[in-house]
């Protein structure tokens, strides 16, 4: 039997756009090659970065692009996180935490519930004390799902405002929306003064690792020689493959292929939960890649164990700073006929808890 | 007038294997598509890593590739250089001698002359005290263009293993020789213990960023992590490119034609500085991008002011921890009659000069 993955947030095979990729990345290199092929600036490929600038109506200087987003996320916190406090979800991403942990920061995890962090949370912490900067994920988040609706977005930004806190919006997944109207990201509810982060990972292909970070300006210079004095330069084939494929009109379409594909998966992981499973709570995504689900008595560790000899496996909600009576489910990588054995296969494993029998 | 740049340690337009490679990184997206565009393991392309361990005859667990050598380079010194001695030749390439400075290393400069690392100052310093690895580049080194004889190498193999030292051998330039015999590496002539780094920059192209590492087993391991923790997986595409073109045959009789365009351009280089500057003593490299000029009473930093106002450019030795009296001049940029003319006006800078007038 067959391992069935909730735990890889990763795409489906299909997902990825592989002949238009091979024919993008054959043509950057044939027009374009002595600049892709060479050595170049390191805040990235300046065509991507410029098209990113207008796209987020900033400044090109703002803008700087990595190979993945983490990579990013690491040069900010090296820079502004040893001894400080850093305000995160409570889940969050369990990568940032442990760069965070690692740089010997200060870890403030902050309330959230189904609409995501609980602005109170922020005030009060912010007035305990000064914060290098607040990572959060407002949209689909990784690990629970959950999207901050448009008031709290303003209270966080108003917040920011009045104690001058660096806000750092990491949107991987706001782009992989099954249905509802996009909400306007913290960034531009600021008028462009927060962080913002992404990533084409969820909307290209992860393999290119192109992420690509707004900064205020300052900060954006500093990144820049950080990045400078760690690879020279990013890999500018893949920033320049997927600037050919945003050029040839393919970012749309594949960014509609891709929702149809995963916006099944989380119907199929839903309608599973809901009938195999109807005891646990679970996030109910418009997007992204996550449900997040909790049980009353539920100890996911120790689950896990037993999850994983019936056959499926998931990443227990303690890897994201969660309570241990929760977990994250990843409808991505896996088929709808696979997430429907899989919510079997928990379901089992589950009933046969010793804690929720 | 253009600027003549002898800074620039980047391989002309005319290196780079365009065609080739457009065609090579179309072929492995096809044919490897879902492998290539996903996320995969942090030490990089597997049949990449296999064939690099064959090469170097070594278990495929030690090998990792990374987006550019200088990324494996600041992972390593992440982990070993805080708060610790580290030898390095004077003068050494710039950029380790930054991360170094950065990460709080004690950094050791050790005497070298026309045959590079004086084996007696490393047998002196060792004895001084424990160091957390020793950094140098045996083989047409960066920057002084000097490569270690056989005796000596065998003497730094001997006191490593005497007094456990980890020794990092960076060999970029090594393939790219233009006559003579190649010697052995340092680490064939410990057996494979000895860390070893190089890159396909100077072999096939810079742009693509792939560096890779041979490094004792649960060292290999601990960077693989440190790897994940901050790019999850390398840019595999870049390294699936450079995989393709070693498969189709293209990676010797392109290094072939590369050592051609430079050996082409040193000579250029050595005939321009004998016929024009004389007075100065210069490094007599058989491979590689550098020629190393010093010269009594030269005060390089001086100079290059008004070298620039003449319209060549070049670094000064200080940068890589020389003597004022030196500098660093590539030949790999620029052309052979731009290298005669950029010479001429480094002569005419040079004669100008009031220390050396």
């Amino acid at each position: 039997m067959a391992m069935i993955s909730f735990a890889r947030g990763v795409p489906a095979p299909e997902c990825l756009p592989v002949a238009d990729l091979a024919d993008c990345a054959r043509s950057v290199v044939e027009r374009d090659g002595t600049t892709v092929l060479s050595y170049g600036p390191s805040p990235g490929y300046r065509p991507l970065l410029d098209w990113l600038a207008e796209r987020h109506e900033v400044d090109p200087a703002r803008i700087f692009a990595t190979n993945g987003s983490l990579q990013g996320f690491v040069f900010l916190a090296q820079r502004l996180a040893p001894g400080k406090r850093v305000l995160v979800e409570r889940p969050t991403y369990d990568r940032p935490l442990k760069i965070l942990r690692e740089l010997g920061a200060e870890i403030v995890p902050l309330a959230c519930d189904d609409d995501g962090l609980d602005p109170d949370a922020l005030e009060q912490e912010l007035e305990a004390g000064d914060a290098a900067f607040l990572y959060l994920i407002p949209t689909f988040q990784n690990p629970s799902g959950r999207t901050l609706p448009l008031d709290r977005r303003r209270r966080v930004v108003e917040l920011a405002e009045q104690h001058d806190l660096l806000v750092l919006e990491d949107d991987p997944y706001g782009l992989v929306r099954f249905e509802g109207e996009p909400l306007p990201s913290l960034h531009e509810l600021s008028g462009g003064t927060t962080a913002y982060s992404s990533s084409f990972s969820k909307t290209v292909a992860p393999g290119l690792r192109v992420g690509w970070f707004v900064l205020p300006e300052p900060l954006a210079t500093d990144i820049a020689a950080t990045a400078t004095g760690t690879y020279i330069t990013p890999v500018l084939l893949g920033q320049a493959t997927v600037f050919e494929f945003i050029s040839r009109g393919l970012f749309e379409p594949n960014l509609e292929r891709v929702r149809g594909l995963l916006g099944a998966r989380r119907d199929a992981m839903l309608a599973a939960l809901d009938a195999k499973l109807p005891e646990c709570e679970t996030s109910r995504p418009d997007g992204g890649y996550f449900v997040w689900l909790t049980a009353d008595g539920l100890d996911s560790g120790e689950l896990l164990q037993r999850a994983e000899q019936a056959g499926v496996t998931f990443v227990k909600g303690t890897d994201f700073g969660g309570g241990a009576d929760s977990m994250r489910l990843a409808y991505s990588f896996v088929s709808p006929a696979e997430i429907a054995d899989g919510v079997d296969r928990l379901a089992s494993a589950l009933l046969a808890s010793p804690a929720t029998a």
